[in-house]
């Protein structure tokens, strides 16, 4: 792992300095865990519960560490994201923080409750088509009319290095365990979570957990190249994004596999969560345990010897309205 | 509080001596906090998660104690309850861990997913009807058969005792609490949490929150003596039972006030739970907040001085099937 800077777009130093920018704004989110679930998966299960992050996802991590690296001149003119919902309502919260303006463009098709969210942290909210090229390019007007600078979802280094401040805690908040299951949509919380996690121990295996309906890094590992699909299709609307330049190098080189559940999985693991654990997940935020539980996974000898398996709960956005409705009857 | 033993059921070395007995099986439950609900609230709340005890519910607590109290000889022959669930759940598990039947006499309107949770804990249900002489009838009829002890949900020191233990925690986790806001339904859960905090601090406060379609106990204080009520309506399933002889003496001369909410509360601070904390509590286990946020505490400028607030998040055993529906489609 020398000379990782060089070669990845963190390294254990840059994640350590990440921590130190905005471990008194962070969450250090605790880890949980369940006998009865650890019956169910036949190993023992650390849960690292990033959903009780402030803005309700781990993405606050990155977010206060790309807005609080930032010179205060450039701070002054606001940051730009476009975003499925969760790194948006993380910067917004960062940004009012700092006290800067946050523009965020956001897909029409994003739930509610993240939308919800940008609004409560006092982002600006600017809507945009549900293809990333629409995204990409009303971005691209905001920053021209305001001057802000971008804050890319997952393709920064200084979002890459929050995302790994998770693993400074886990490692040291349960020293004992020799896997860690991460969601994989654009790669930024694995990346971070990799880099941290194998410098302090590189013998820890980190495995992805992929929806079926996007699983392009599954198939991007497959052909030691970056693939992107000509469509999506899963609940996990978190985990709908495509591998960058600076998270696909981290991807090929530091995660040992990519295990693909299907949305009934993942929501059976949401059930789990909900009703053992007793923690409110969102779809993609269930996705490790899916994995873990999955028939691919268990009958894969490969992975016998995790018997000690962290799960990072990603996040817990999601419209319960059809739960509330159920009691306003 | 001296000579508290002589006058009420448990006192802070039994409380003390109920957590030497089950810290070892029981969860040190996280204090969660969000500035977003303090901005709501307008005060600093303390969010004691009881919901993530095992079983689901601080329930696990006085089980425990109750269960790992008993000699061995009468161990042997098992216990027996009646209870609306989350008790019973408790007291499976328990009596699993010392290697013991547990006969459970349960209600058939109890939540399925609360008799699920007696099944997988290896308790013996029983069914009975709705009515508390029909649960105790039967009960009885259990004990006389087997040579089991009854560990009432409530009304029995040990498990005051052993409810106890949550303020002997909650002290040390947030000591500037200057306010403890507790769910009553039997008064077991409220009066082992008075006796240990005023025990420990004459100072703080603890306010009683119930739904005011079970207000028995608030009854009960405004006429000085046990009301019970020929019966009860409200969505919160585990906070219809009545004072007992035990509780009573407790709640009259330690609970400095009770709370009164209606269902519609109860759901909207179930919401918030969910959607900011990320905790999925049942509609009992969020009463504290809908007492902390409801027109009645907010205006009554007596508790203006609560700023530090701690709630204790009762349980978390909950139906969640129309939420899963949802998905289903």
């Amino acid at each position: 792992m020398e000379d990782t800077k060089k070669k990845y777009a963190a390294d254990l130093s840059s994640i350590r300095d990440a921590h130190s920018r905005i471990s008194s704004f962070t969450h250090k989110t605790p880890v949980m865990c369940s006998e009865s679930i650890n019956a169910i998966a036949g190993r023992r299960l650390f849960f690292k519960c990033e959903c009780f992050q402030k803005g309700g996802a781990f993405k606050f991590r990155g977010a206060c560490n790309a807005i609080f690296s930032l010179p205060d001149a450039q701070a002054a003119k606001g940051v730009v994201t476009h975003s499925s919902g969760n790194h948006a309502a993380a910067l917004s919260l960062a940004a009012s923080l700092r006290g800067v303006p946050a523009y965020i463009v956001i897909p029409r098709n994003a739930p509610k409750c993240k939308v919800d969210n940008v609004v409560r942290y006092g982002g600006k909210v600017i809507w945009s088509d549900a293809t990333m090229q629409s995204r990409e390019s009303i971005a691209t007007k905001v920053l021209q009319e305001t001057g802000a600078v971008l804050i890319h979802p997952f393709n920064d280094a200084r979002i890459i290095s929050g995302q790994g401040t998770i693993s400074l805690e886990l490692l040291e908040q349960a020293p004992e365990i020799d896997t860690i299951i991460v969601p994989i949509s654009g790669g930024g919380l694995i990346s971070g979570v990799a880099l941290a996690a194998k410098s302090i121990n590189p013998a820890i295996r980190i495995l992805a957990a992929e929806p079926k309906g996007a699983n392009d890094a599954a198939q991007s590992k497959a052909a030691g190249r970056i693939i992107t699909l000509p469509e999506t299709n899963t609940i996990a609307d978190g985990l709908r994004a495509f591998l960058g330049d600076l998270t696909w190098p981290v991807v090929r080189d530091f995660v040992d596999d990519i295990i693909v559940v299907d949305d009934s999985e993942l929501i059976e693991a949401m059930k789990l969560c909900y009703e053992i654990l007793k923690v409110a997940v969102e779809p993609s935020g269930a996705i490790g345990l899916a994995a873990v539980l999955s028939e691919s996974f268990r009958s894969n000898t490969t992975w016998n010897s995790c018997t000690n398996v962290a799960i990072i709960l990603s996040g817990g956005n999601l419209d319960l309205g059809a739960l509330w409705n159920s009691y306003m009857k």
